[in-house]
């Protein structure tokens, strides 16, 4: 049970999403620009990857799961690929370009001031963009927003995680702006 | 000099805002409602004091010293007295309700998980609301967002702490949506 009186029953955040509706737009806004819009050069499951590693690392069980469910569906892999990058990204089978960047997120997750140059130096000698790099500090910025939001209320996720590898093509399809908060 | 070309000499998060301002526009729209909508039992000068709080645990100086001097704006108090908060709110002359919050604060910094059922009873002992409760998580996880944004990018800041306090009264004014992003 969530901290709050949240006046309904909705898993993970989307309980205080609809509790708040004010404060959930732009959270979602957020979301859809930053995971899916198609105007970006990583690709809708590198993004949610990178999602689900720093929520991995903030150990919230709901976003690492519906983050790591779109990841899949995107990537086309499964759940244990996800699970392999979370817990080692170094030794995954990922490009050199996307382990840099994940290199930066854990950074960011444990603190701004812990992204170093030589991390951005390494991503820039793979081939990253200051835009890709921009991308990745604020997506690992938003998810220790995201993470905290949901944790911090105590919100109640579903623990089946093959709950969230059903929903993913349903949320892939819809996005984070138009679907029914309420629902 | 920030880690990537942002393109302008901005201080602090303007910089990225305006290298990126697709995502500038939801960041700003949460820091509206959370901060400065008065439609909230919070005032402006609480708000703003949580996030001063937050920002002052993440040690970034840019969003410690805007929120701070806003803080100090709204609430008509010196910037001694908003340091005072931050370095020990337990000691601080504050209602025993915004004590009990800044704790809540203080735990989602930490981690979302970190935040207890005996914290949020004894805020709720002390008159906080759910709403209110909600308010306090929801501002302290986005400023573990906007610090991670603003140095994980490594932005600069201007080092003269009267900046600050001189630019409150004009944000206080405008607020986080209605100015140019790029002046």
């Amino acid at each position: 049970m969530a901290h709050i009186d949240l006046g309904n029953e909705l898993p993970g955040i989307r309980g205080p999403m609809a509790f708040r509706p004010e404060t959930a737009r732009p959270l979602n806004e957020l979301a859809e620009i930053l995971l899916r819009d198609d105007n970006n050069t990583l690709s809708r499951g590198e993004r949610e990857l990178i999602g689900a590693y720093v929520s991995y690392l903030n150990d919230c069980f709901f976003c690492q799961n519906v983050h790591g469910g779109l990841a899949q569906h995107y990537l086309g892999c499964d759940m244990q690929y996800i699970d392999a990058v979370k817990q080692n990204p170094a030794a995954a089978p990922l490009s050199e370009k996307l382990k840099a960047l994940l290199v930066i997120a854990g950074k960011v997750q444990q603190s701004g001031r812990a992204v170093s140059p030589e991390n951005i130096e390494k991503a820039r000698s793979e081939g990253a963009t200051d835009r890709e790099i921009h991308d990745t500090v604020l997506i690992a910025a938003a998810f220790c927003m995201y993470n905290r939001y949901v944790d911090g209320l105590g919100t109640w996720a579903p623990e089946d995680r093959q709950y969230y590898i059903n929903r993913a093509p349903l949320r892939a399809a819809e996005g984070y702006i138009d679907f029914d908060l309420y629902k």
